[in-house]
């Protein structure tokens, strides 16, 4: 065996890969800095819990941005950093994968299920 | 808002990417099949029990092919499948951003703790 799936950087990359709205929240700000209202409205099926999680998160490994603008009324917008911005160019391809590939990896588990009985 | 986030394509990418092992034992299989011990010596940190659940949700997906061989030991060797061998590519850009990046991760992180008290 290689070993390659020794040592420290296997730890650091799971917290992110296991947080399944990591990905959706990263490519919702793509385009620019957001609001939670907006982000929240943008991602289909997200609670506001989970949202709330995610975004703490990502805050906390230096992927995203949080700032709170001191205007009336006070608001709080959030943007990629430029670590963010490598992560979500590094995503896409996964991104692409799964949008592109949906349907034959839903019909390998149908017909999983139906040879499971 | 763009509609990018809604419809089915978010909810089939999401089972494989919460899946914190998928990742790791897809690259394991990256140079050929590997019999259950081999992947278990290999993989730092895996348990018995979760190499065994993910092998099988990654059979499900269609990603690897689960063979029993009828010999004397009869023995069993798991491999991807063209649709894995595609999601291995798809998915190595974001694992060589997390092996390059996770000394920043955990940076961030630090900073993020201490700033939080």
């Amino acid at each position: 065996m290689s070993g390659t799936h020794s040592g420290r950087p296997r730890v650091g990359c799971r917290p992110i890969l296991e947080d399944k709205w990591a990905l959706v929240v990263v490519d919702s700000l793509a385009t620019g800095a957001r609001r939670f209202t907006e982000l929240k409205r943008g991602i289909d099926g997200i609670s506001q819990r989970m949202l709330t999680v995610t975004l703490r998160n990502l805050e906390r490994d230096g992927i995203l941005l949080r700032t709170v603008h001191n205007v009336m009324p006070p608001h709080i917008t959030y943007e990629l950093t430029p670590l963010g911005s490598t992560f979500l160019q590094a995503a896409r391809p996964m991104m692409q994968w799964a949008e592109a590939n949906v349907d034959r990896v839903e019909q390998a588990r149908a017909d999983y299920d139906s040879r499971a009985g």
